[in-house]
């Protein structure tokens, strides 16, 4: 399983540096159809614990979930005309099915909005009905030419949210708390700063009134966005005739939001996290959150420290300091055969947050050695009191990728740049997030683009605002309609 | 939600009777892709009280959880002889992707076994990679003529295991052993009790060395086939050149097993326990296990009774008598303007396992009153000790279910049918099990299919065979090679 060719570092070249960390540490694997990808056991069990920590928060908003049919109609997806453009040139299409030719094709869902509001319109009599407040964890595709391991691929495991509500108000409060649930998962679970803010025009989801974002800062100082919740307006619900009485007894259009994340995720982790020796991963959402390397020279050694170090495993997973559910997550990698060494650089390029060494001295001085994966800080931890220790240690671990990884976005963040060259000097060079004005116009937003790849990430909430704002667009100089983030973005 | 109109009875029309209770408890719709279905909340509840429950026993045997990709190349398909001809005649296919035809088309995968035995056969080198235990919760896609909710769908959600073995006898262990898991699901959950067996040659997975399987009987004594586990002995490890250096050096093909179990399951919950007033479930699977009532007159009346019941469901699911990760599950109806009678019969439809009606009568008897969604049995239950009360009458409703179903099932077995006159007249009439004689020949069995539409659901495992064993063929006289168990099945 080890390998000791050491990863192509990231300064030499981030995106092969991704994608050897991603096959090394053996979180997902190029299948044999070009784009897709598998999911290891490794990977899958990040995402596992992705899945069950924004499901109990879902839950906990309200949210139910169903399951809605991966084919749909091909006539669907025409309804809204916005989304049918946006998404009929990546779908893909099933033509035949039990060895006919179908007499209309059948899109392989690239989202499910369509198929999930004529439903809702099904069930939609009367205001009583609303919300309705609905999430579905499935897989969707997305017929993408140059594909990456993660962060974008032809197939993808996701959530998607849809929800039905009587009022614009209503449904804009829920698309707004929902991008608030993604950014305390963001930022609580992944460790992981987010800006928030909302798409501009041009960006925004195919078929949405407003698009809201997580914007991500990557270690290449790319943008990563990583979630978006949507306030669908009546688009859909007009589209797919989602009407109810009212209290007056009038009839009205529901109005809709939607709202995703995916394994992409996965990605965005990896590439703030994770170092030249491979992943680092946030213990909240580690497998493994510890494993004990018994250390030793002779047989008669060996058996004294193999028994220690489960007796240690045993005592840190009995531990219910943490609540009854949430246990410690141990290893003991007691293969013989395989040095030491070689087992540190396993774990290392697998991103354990922790390590711990018992050895016979370790036993003698009732002891054991710990060394951090993040800072690679190691220290002798004593015996007694170590499920706290160590608890408190991974809580430490926690907060300081978080802190870390904020310090690192505002360090190749830019809110004073004066002129577009300066701007296009950044953008090629170390790249990074760059508040400046913008008119408004999306012809300037086109031109930027064009020329520097750089594209308008969002318009940031007010908590990320400058202070004192930004009065001028940073391209025509004229009155600056907004404050706006621009990046290269994955 | 509500709707007074009564259920066709089981014994009018089990078929109508199973498929407006399916709709009417708002477990599942019919979606706008003919034999595609949305599973609803009310449904999708239940297949996550089942996806929790097997994960869990599924990691407990050292199962990993991973993912394969949606589209599998056609070709792959072809590479084992028996696999292609079972499973490509109800493939979907898909022939574009991204505007343009595809040079191979992609298959829609029906199940996983060869693209992951072709993954394994990258990661695999030596006997240490082995033995490699992996399970995937996917959706599959077989294109179905006659579907039905829940039992025969274009698309279902499921579980496969798949595992590879260095020898044939771990595999087969494997394969009885998840069998076994399968079983005590069933009938520690589902409270459905199960014949497991082996499956016939004509009745095997396409591609198997041998076929196990979990054989329930519904209410219309006819059998579901409600899980299979498959040693596939060397033959996709031969296709996809799954080989390893086995200890001595040499290079051996590896053995495999796959299991699987999926949405189905939820019909056989439906058609086992339900009857003529809607769904019953058994509590351990059931989203909400006790609704509460409060019954009132007066505003007053309400103000009380309602404070009550909430007070009444705190008590209840903060009492960790269960264990602290399974607290009882309550649900207060305190919607007003609908009359108790209309709200007992709405919880009884979607099978709320017991019911608990609270009014000022109760509160000065310091009692609540309860009826079991089962037996329909009515009760006075002390206030005092209420949430250890409540949770042995759910567990005494449990173990009722799967003795009823068990009762029930043994009623309808034939251990000593004389004749294939006899044999026809059970099979034509009420149905049910037939155990009986089995010369061994394909030729008869088809025989009996095609005049009977009766099947060899399994050649029963040893606890289930007739005590003295069947000497001779029922349907040739001849000696029987084994005793096998006939029924028309869904």
């Amino acid at each position: 399983m080890a390998d000791d060719k050491k990863l192509t570092t990231r300064a030499e070249n981030f995106s092969d540096w991704y994608n050897e960390l991603v096959l090394r540490a053996e979180l997902a694997d190029y299948s044999p159809v070009k784009g897709s990808m598998v999911i290891r056991p490794n990977g899958y069990g990040i995402w596992e614990r992705m899945q069950r920590a924004l499901d109990d928060m879902f839950k906990a908003t309200g949210h139910e979930n169903a399951y809605f049919p991966l084919f749909i109609p091909q006539s669907f997806l025409s309804k809204e005309a916005q989304h049918v453009e946006g998404f009929a040139p990546e779908t893909a299409v099933v033509t035949h099915g039990g060895g006919k030719e179908l007499e209309e094709p059948l899109v392989v869902r690239p989202t499910s909005e369509t198929i999930i509001y004529h439903m809702f319109a099904k069930w939609t009599q009367s205001y009583r009905d609303l919300p309705i407040l609905i999430n579905q964890w499935a897989n969707v595709v997305r017929w993408e030419m140059r594909t990456r391991l993660f962060l974008r691929t032809l197939e993808f495991l996701w959530q998607e949210g849809h929800t039905a509500h009587a009022t614009h108000d209503e449904a804009e409060e829920e698309a707004r708390k929902m991008l608030g649930v993604y950014r305390s998962f963001m930022e609580g679970w992944i460790a992981m700063p987010v800006v928030t803010g909302q798409k501009t025009e041009s960006e925004k989801f195919a078929g949405a009134l407003r698009t809201y974002s997580c914007e991500a800062m990557m270690q290449d100082n790319k943008a990563l966005q990583a979630g978006t919740s949507h306030n669908l307006g009546q688009n859909f619900a007009k589209a797919f005739e989602l009407q109810f009485q009212d209290q007056n007894g009038d009839m009205a259009f529901a109005w809709n939001t939607s709202w995703g994340v995916s394994t992409r995720m996965i990605g965005g982790l990896v590439m703030t996290h994770s170092d030249d020796n491979g992943l680092v991963t946030p213990p909240k959402l580690a497998p493994i959150e510890v494993v004990i390397v018994p250390v030793y020279k002779s047989d008669e050694e060996r058996a004294r420290v193999v028994e220690a170090s489960h007796r240690v495993k045993q005592e840190l997973t009995e531990w219910t300091g943490r609540g009854a559910t949430d246990r410690l997550r141990v290893r003991v990698d007691d293969r013989d055969g395989i040095k030491p060494g070689a087992k540190y650089y396993e774990w290392e390029m697998r991103g354990v947050p922790l390590r711990l060494e018992i050895g016979p001295k370790d036993l003698e001085k009732q002891s054991v050695f710990s060394a951090r994966r993040d800072t690679r800080a190691k220290a002798a931890l004593p015996m007694a009191g170590l499920p706290e220790t160590v608890a408190k240690l991974l809580e430490q671990i926690q907060a300081d990728l978080l802190a870390a990884a904020k310090a690192r976005r505002e360090a190749n963040s830019y809110r004073s740049v004066k002129s577009y060259d300066e701007f296009k000097q950044i953008i090629e060079g170390p790249g990074g997030f760059i508040y400046a004005g913008w008119n408004g116009d999306p012809a300037i937003e086109a031109k930027v683009k064009e020329e520097t790849k750089a594209t308008i990430r969002c318009i940031p909430d007010a908590e990320f605002r400058t202070p004192g704002g930004q009065a001028r667009c940073l391209i025509t100089g004229e009155p600056a309609k907004h404050e706006v983030v621009w990046a290269k973005a994955y």
